[in-house]
């Protein structure tokens, strides 16, 4: 979509938007992942990683399964919201000098991460049942509770062990 | 903080970067408000807006009592995140040309900022009491209630109403 050309006319258009957004934030998402990897210390969070690794390529073929329900073209829309989440965390971790800390710091950038996917998959899933796409919404939903449930282990594995190592 | 000059040294480090990208979130949201004000349709979402405009700045305000009691200078760090998620709201904003679906894609993108503002202060809260700062931590706590009440409120306001009205 180029730029201020007005090209979202109508609900369904931005639900469209939306779903080309999230899927380039995906397939971002899923390059940056092994990065992480290489980065974590903590042996939880590097198989933490891992896991939200191939959960993300699970994700992009249920999205792709969004598009040809919704018969429109799988491709993805430039997201300059997880471009800068994603700079963000890489300028982060690149000014952390102890190992530790930086753990408490892929945390932190990790979640980021996964709220901005679950505003997204909160707000289409409402676009889509309002379209009457329940089955778009269903799909959706799956990925949805992936995310909460990272978000959530990424909480505990701070507050139980990550954040104790780091402030020691 | 220069790029990669390894700056954050402590966990106490990483907790003052945080505050810092947090407070400079902060002040371009309040930049970015009265935009989204003149661009909403919806009398409820226009007010919606005007509140938070004036929640903002009482969050600026505890963020600026959190540096005190912390005793570190005040001031803001870049947030790439930040300005990518504000840059997306404009782009989309500016590709709409429905009114209605408008006031629907601002719903969207203030529910992307309200989403970074939440993971952001829990991570926080969670670092200030891991470094004994529960004072700083119930100041904190604080604006992140307030970012969560204004989310659940963007959620009704977008379901009972404004994606209604953007579908019809």
């Amino acid at each position: 979509m180029g730029l201020f050309t007005k090209d979202i006319k109508t609900f369904d258009d931005l639900f469209v938007h939306l779903l080309r957004d999230i899927y380039y934030a995906e397939n971002k998402i899923l390059k940056s992942l092994p990065g992480m990897i290489d980065k974590a210390t903590d042996a939880n969070l590097k198989q933490g990683f891992q896991t939200h690794l191939m959960e993300t390529e699970g994700q992009i073929k249920r999205l792709e399964e969004v598009f040809r329900m919704h018969g429109v073209d799988i491709k993805g829309t430039n997201c300059p919201a997880i471009d800068g989440i994603l700079k963000e965390a890489d300028e982060v971790a690149g000014e952390v000098a102890d190992k530790e800390v930086l753990d408490a710091a892929l945390i932190a950038a990790a979640q980021a991460v996964e709220h901005y996917e679950i505003t997204r998959y909160g707000t289409m899933i409402a676009f889509a049942r309002r379209l009457g796409r329940n089955d778009c919404a269903s799909v959706l939903a799956k990925n949805l509770e992936e995310e909460k449930a990272t978000d959530k282990k990424l909480t505990t594995m701070a507050e139980n062990s990550v954040n104790l190592k780091a402030a020691s």
